[in-house]
């Protein structure tokens, strides 16, 4: 493990990628050139130090685990890191933190804070990695809890057992990334599952959210890598069997997968691993116009070539990100194997892009082991992929309302979903901000549907940005609805969606969940207020 | 749809694909050589009108729906098609024919039906196609009902909608494979899920049992065709957003997908269809050796290339199966295309078997559409596909127990349960019948292991068959348990496999599960008895 480096602890990411005072100043030159917003200056979060806290509602119990009220854990684990806690973050509004924080080291510890929370009435919020963008973290709480204790499994990260034939490996839920992937990169082994807060964020994080990870087809969410799941619930531990295919009655991990946190705590994962690929294809395809472009990833999502990459920029998102500039679509297109060149799946996609119109003068870009294929576009597309939440704090200082959402659709529902997202949102902007800019972008394609994926950026008016952000986002999520879109496609419920997401599932669903809940989870400790 | 033709009331399939005592004995008699069987003599079934009933224990109701207490259709819904099933139906014992059989024509007919069925406390056993081998549709009276009606969704079966920009269609779940398929090819389309039940078994029963069809890799269950569904509870409908990829919460469609008809009725499902294949290429690969065969086939399975067909074959079976007779193992491999010819792709998938040791010496055979690219064992072996489970009629009545079981297993466990799963079966067959034979066919490979499917044959006592089959049967389950496998991939639990299944599942999840039902199905009528 590298010295150690501090997140921040109100805004995304490593505390060292805060920008000074001239570097923000400079960027709210720049997006206020772009977007026409006026008078953007940077302001300064309220330090650490600053940031007064309540006194814990309840003493941490004497078992052995550890359990901290130390102000700095607490206020650490008070949000996750949408939009809305960045605000609150910043402000330093720290009114809902929790009044106890467990690291837990072993899943005995993780059994004896359940136990203990379930006889002592407190609330207990799986915390993962904390970079849940819908209030999955966020300790409220309700009338049946006398406290709140957020659990952070951090402490729990080991590859613990490779199985190189099936290429499976049991992972402990609390390791992030880049700890998963350094241990199984000393067996040239890899998960190559790369959520945009991969850095940050933990298995167990993913798997309970079901999370969207690397590819952008067939093997999209983190369902598709899960072999088994092992979950501690407050009535002792459900582990499934590791199996490639099992059709016995509904599937036990599918229950898991999803749950946010509120049937137990997920401990460890049977996760599907692969050798590091050794070819890559990349290539950029710029289309005049987006319906042309839609219809050429359509082709593409049932053509049965199973792209790696398939992530269509429209205009304004591909100028964002610095891909292209003259009012074209940039489609980046990869394909990777460790086990067979890739021209003429490349040269087959290509040439399915270039009948409905796409352009791909430079053609594609062939790389091996060792090298990256990282074709223009790809390559700067990539990068800013990584580095955009880190834009969203520096729009927070600069009082910019910044935020994302993002939907699945079928085809034949896209253009009307689209064309009624883009108003809705731009008069709901209107309305809240007075003007305000929104792209689109497609991180993942299925033959059925596209996964649209939306960033929307308004000036704020200091102190008001809550209530103007919370219009927004309803227009952006009834819209979702009225459409027959789904209020996620992977950033998942939690609190801020769940209004939506009741109106989106069966009702009776609603219900069975519940009851499944009630009997995992008698006296409800379980990330109350979440999802159910 | 084509003239009435007869389905057999006792056996599978057909009714005029019933050999005439001259061929079956003929059979016995290559049966009995192959295999060193003595004394097969044909015997012939209890004909349908010497069946005797018990009179029905409740009247049919008088609500607005087709409901019958009639002899012949009581007793063609008392069983599915297992072994056991086939030789009580042949001895003509249907004590455990239901006593009501309803046939209606609309959900609001299904309602009725669940309505009546939760006051008058009778168990409703969705029929589906009637083919279930694991005693699924088996209407067995338990303390708390008084009677038992079979519901047969049959006459709904239209496809409703399609949608062919996201390749989807909308189709009632009584239909059946030819029926949904003939109405898809109108429009050129296809679902191509062809499980070996295809002509018999219907959309619903699919999704209840989250079948096997017709791809190898990658679209493996019809879960994974499965956009959306529409189930009847007793609590009323449970609709699915019709959504490519939603990661909101755990999937509702994944609750219903195995459970059985134990939550409710399913009437509707949208499914992901495609066009018809434009390209094939088909070709056999033969191995001395079993062992390096199953590491060519894990190499397929991880190559990422997804053929649509990857099924070994091994010695025995391809023997039994007319598509090698010098002990040779044979993979049956195929790729198809509605978009791209598959040179590149069959070229590298010989090259990885002949790199473990396969022969190929005809090369592949590729066609294009209307053409049939049979190559040699690909065609032998898909017809006896279809075929085999009429030679189970045949062994019934020739005194043979001939059976199938089916499980998945890990790359790294399958050569332990394979060595066990052998002796232990022929051990079994041995003490129960004097001998016997296995052999194992792969019908579906993951990166993470394969489906083995074994199919036993053993000389039967005359009257005796149950019990001789139930020994073997058991030994046969509980090695699966023991080495780490599943009950089942693809033949679901049923009555049959649930012991195993409640050894097999987390303890808790079963009773989330029970709770879910409770649910959705207060008074408990729907499939009791089978799975939870």
């Amino acid at each position: 493990m590298s010295a150690r480096r501090e997140r921040s602890h109100w805004g995304w990411g490593w505390a060292d990628k805060w920008l000074d005072r001239d570097a923000r100043a400079g960027m709210g030159a720049q997006v206020g050139a772009m977007l026409g917003f006026e008078g953007l200056s940077p302001e300064e979060p309220a330090p650490l130090d600053a940031i007064e806290l309540a006194a814990p509602r309840v003493d941490a119990p004497e078992i052995d685990a550890p359990i901290t009220a130390e102000p700095a854990a607490r206020i650490r684990h008070t949000y996750g890191k949408s939009y809305r806690d960045l605000v609150r973050g910043f402000a330093g509004d720290y009114g809902a933190a929790p009044d106890l924080v467990a690291l837990p080291e072993s899943e005995e510890q993780v059994a004896r804070i359940l136990a203990w929370a379930s006889e002592a009435r407190v609330a207990v919020i799986p915390f993962g990695g904390g970079t849940s963008v819908v209030g999955g973290v966020e300790a409220a709480l309700d009338r049946d809890h006398r406290a709140v204790l957020s659990l952070d499994l951090t402490r729990m990260d080991r590859v613990l057992e490779i199985e190189e034939s099936s290429m499976s490996a049991r992972i402990q839920a609390g390791a992030r990334g880049p700890r998963l992937e350094e241990q199984l990169a000393e067996r040239g082994l890899t998960l190559r599952f790369f959520p945009q807060s991969f850095e940050h964020s933990t298995l167990g994080g993913w798997i309970a959210t079901r999370a969207g990870g690397h590819f952008a087809t067939v093997y999209t969410h983190i369902d598709d890598l899960t072999l088994a799941t092992r979950t501690l619930t407050p009535r002792g531990p459900m582990e499934t069997r590791r199996l490639p295919g099992s059709g016995a009655g509904p599937s036990p991990d599918r229950m898991v997968l999803g749950s946010e946190g509120t049937l137990g705590v997920i401990t460890e994962g049977w996760m599907q691993i692969r050798p590091r690929p050794t070819f890559r294809a990349t290539a950029s395809v710029r289309f005049d116009d987006y319906d042309k472009a839609v219809h050429a990833v359509r082709a593409l999502s049932q053509s049965g070539l199973h792209p790696s990459n398939c992530r269509l920029l429209d205009s304004r998102e591909a100028a964002l990100s610095f891909v292209a500039n003259d009012g074209s679509s940039v489609l980046v297109l990869g394909f990777e194997s460790a086990d067979h060149p890739l021209e003429p799946w490349m040269e087959r996609a290509l040439e399915l892009a270039e009948d409905h119109g796409g352009e791909c003068p430079d053609g594609a870009t062939y790389g091996t082991a060792g090298e990256k294929a990282s074709g223009g576009a790809a390559g700067t597309w990539k990068q800013a992929f990584i580095e955009a939440p880190y834009l969203q704090n520096t729009m927070v200082s600069l009082g910019v309302i910044a935020d994302t959402f993002e939907t699945a659709i079928p085809w034949d529902r896209f253009e009307a979903l689209h064309t009624a997202v883009i108003r809705n949102v731009r008069d709901a902007m209107k309305r809240a901000c007075g003007r305000g800019s929104i792209s689109c972008r497609f991180t993942h394609v299925y033959p059925s549907g596209p996964a649209p994926y939306y960033t929307f950026l308004a000036p704020a008016r200091r102190g008001a940005e809550l209530e103007q952000w919370a219009e927004i986002k309803k227009a952006a999520s009834d819209t979702l609805i009225a459409h027959g879109a789904t209020i996620t496609h992977h950033h998942a419920v939690g609190r801020t969606h769940k209004p939506w997401y009741e109106a989106q599932r069966p009702a009776l669903f609603g219900d069975a969940l519940a009851a499944a809940k009630r009997t995992l989870d008698p006296k409800g400790v379980m990330n109350p207020g979440c999802l159910i």
